[in-house]
């Protein structure tokens, strides 16, 4: 069934979104702002079911693309992805009934929002991430057959490239940060055009709903002085993240972080509060392991957030400092996200790490924390 | 009147475009072995006269785009510039009635020829640089207020990018270069699509001729044993090139050259045969200037040519070595290509060079060649 997202949700949307960035994804309360004013212009904004959409329906994705680091400078106006959307349009030759999120996770929950508060059109309730992750190719969208391409990027001062690398998306990442990095480190773009009948089959599902579901669950248990991180995971077992793990509790001892080639990139490590252990991060753009003494204990694809450990509000990579007191969980992914298929894409591997996946309800049993 | 080109003109207009390139524009033999394969398989090529267009005719320009450096190992198959016309028409809507050069030296002499026979396009005997320049947006059409947007690139896999920037050429350089450096240095492009009106308006006249003409001129002085660059100086007087002046006679002594952001740049010395004079070249993949002892000679737009003394053969800046013993000569460039709105955008201050333009035949008054 689809309903109307207004003003009064974009903060637990934003609060979920950064839970769901897992440290990278771009800064949400950026686009919590966009969409605010795009909502106070335009009116609230509709959402779609995947479920109900027409077999036919062209949902156009939008989305923003850049290095974290640089977006926190770099504050966009709003009408760029619409931009994006519009030179894709036209190159398709046909007119986008729906937009849709490409991550879930951190500022690209939001930017789909602008777009449809600017141009009335509604955004259907999934992305092709489950999460958010650096490259352009890694989307289920991808793992099962819709090719990203023709891609649009908009600039912002009008301009627009439209890339077309056939079936390969991964040319199409590497061509479309070139031309981000160009454009300043930062751009929008419209990407993955699909029909309703692929959304349904590649999408993964009603993950606007989950941010929300976990920006109110910290939300209320902050308002009644519960444990935000217990509420976290009682929200969560009943959606397909059902497994919530607490990793590692301890203060960050050390981040290393640069950005090259249009990427945040970098390592932190925490100690935990006895100082009998070490917790190791790895991140580009978003957090892409923990070890735990060593111990892969949670691993891409499946969700490593930092969360503040008072009021659990999740610490995105490039705000990682010296002292911060930190709670590490470990959350599952949907089966969808963990085919061989998808591991191939957005799996250990696909980052240069030499792991295996383990599922992190697997992974995390003995943990010390 | 429209004319055919076929395989026997393809050397002289190999070595006119190489003097043209002014040491850059990527090696034309290679776009000699394309264009004779091309004509072999698809016959020769109609080349029309600018003035014999009508108004309304499209035309669409074709180029490669890259390091001269790189050019050099990396041969195209001779697919990839009718990719981008095929992008690119697809883009406008509409097909293209004949393709013309961007630039009349170097490779990009040959290019377009590629594209005509494999098309079966008539190519228009001018261009919009009138010898060879580093950079897309130093363009006679552009000066002209013929917009280089949209463009489009392909690369060797059949992929393709459409950028538009409006009227801000620069800028499209900046991103389009970008991509280049992405596709592995070096591209091929359609861009500064344009009627028959603007062609007449913007475009340098009649280059493929003057290229055929300079080579035939060297060609037959060597058959004749007579001094080619003097031969090369009287078939020059009549043209809009009308002003050969010998610069300087030595040994190169010193040649620094490097890739560096998509470009071949560097810089090179001679010595005079007495050992009492010095030559100063600077490139950005073409020569942009002659100082003798310290005096600027010749500058751009004004063509700096270095050539092979006994032969003059023209040697490109990738193929500049200690020991080599060249003439090199200045030549004045057509009135269009020196109003202060052209040198606004390619004379010495657009690459960074802290000298006014001279033209040649005042400049190289009193040198000691």
């Amino acid at each position: 069934m689809s309903w109307q997202l207004t003003e009064q949700d974009l903060p637990d949307l934003a609060r979920g979104a950064a839970v769901l960035g897992t440290g990278g994804g771009g800064d949400p309360y950026v686009g919590q702002l966009l969409a605010r004013q795009a909502i106070r212009e335009h009116g609230p904004i509709t959402v779609l079911d995947p479920d109900e959409l027409d077999d036919d329906t062209l949902v156009i994705p939008t989305a923003q693309m850049g290095a974290p680091t640089v977006v926190h400078e770099k504050l966009p106006r709003g009408s760029e992805p619409v931009d994006a959307l519009r030179a894709l349009e036209k190159h398709l030759g046909r007119a986008a009934d729906a937009t849709m999120p490409i991550e879930c996770g951190g500022i690209n929950s939001m930017i789909p929002l602008v777009v449809a508060a600017r141009t009335r059109l509604p955004v259907v309730d999934a992305d092709g991430m489950g999460r958010a992750f650096p490259e352009l190719q890694m989307e289920t969208f991808g793992v099962y057959g819709v090719p990203g391409s023709p891609m649009a990027i908009a600039g912002e001062r009008g301009e627009t490239t439209v890339i077309d690398t056939g079936a390969d998306n991964k040319h199409m990442e590497w061509l479309a940060r070139g031309v981000t990095v160009r454009l300043g480190g930062v751009a929008h773009i419209a990407e993955y055009a699909m029909t309703g009948a692929q959304v349904k089959r590649t999408a993964v599902p009603r993950t606007l709903t989950l941010a929300l579901t976990i920006g109110r669950a910290i939300r209320q248990a902050r308002e009644r002085n519960a444990d935000p991180i217990a509420a976290l995971a009682e929200a969560l077992s009943h959606t397909l993240y059902a497994h919530l793990r607490v990793l590692f509790r301890g203060k960050i001892s050390d981040v290393e972080r640069r950005t090259e080639a249009g990427f945040a990139r970098g390592r932190a490590t925490a100690q935990s509060f006895d100082g009998q252990h070490e917790l190791e991060l790895r991140f580009q753009n978003e957090n892409l392991v923990a070890l735990v003494d060593g111990t892969v204990r949670c691993v891409v694809p499946d969700l490593v957030c930092v969360l503040e450990s008072e009021q659990a509000e999740p610490i995105t990579t490039e705000t990682l400092r010296y002292g911060q007191r930190v709670t590490v969980v470990g959350i599952s992914t949907p089966a969808l996200m963990r085919t061989p298929e998808a591991l191939a894409v957005f799996g250990p591997a696909a980052f240069g790490l030499p792991y295996t996946f383990t599922p992190v309800e697997e992974a995390a049993v003995g943990t010390t924390a």
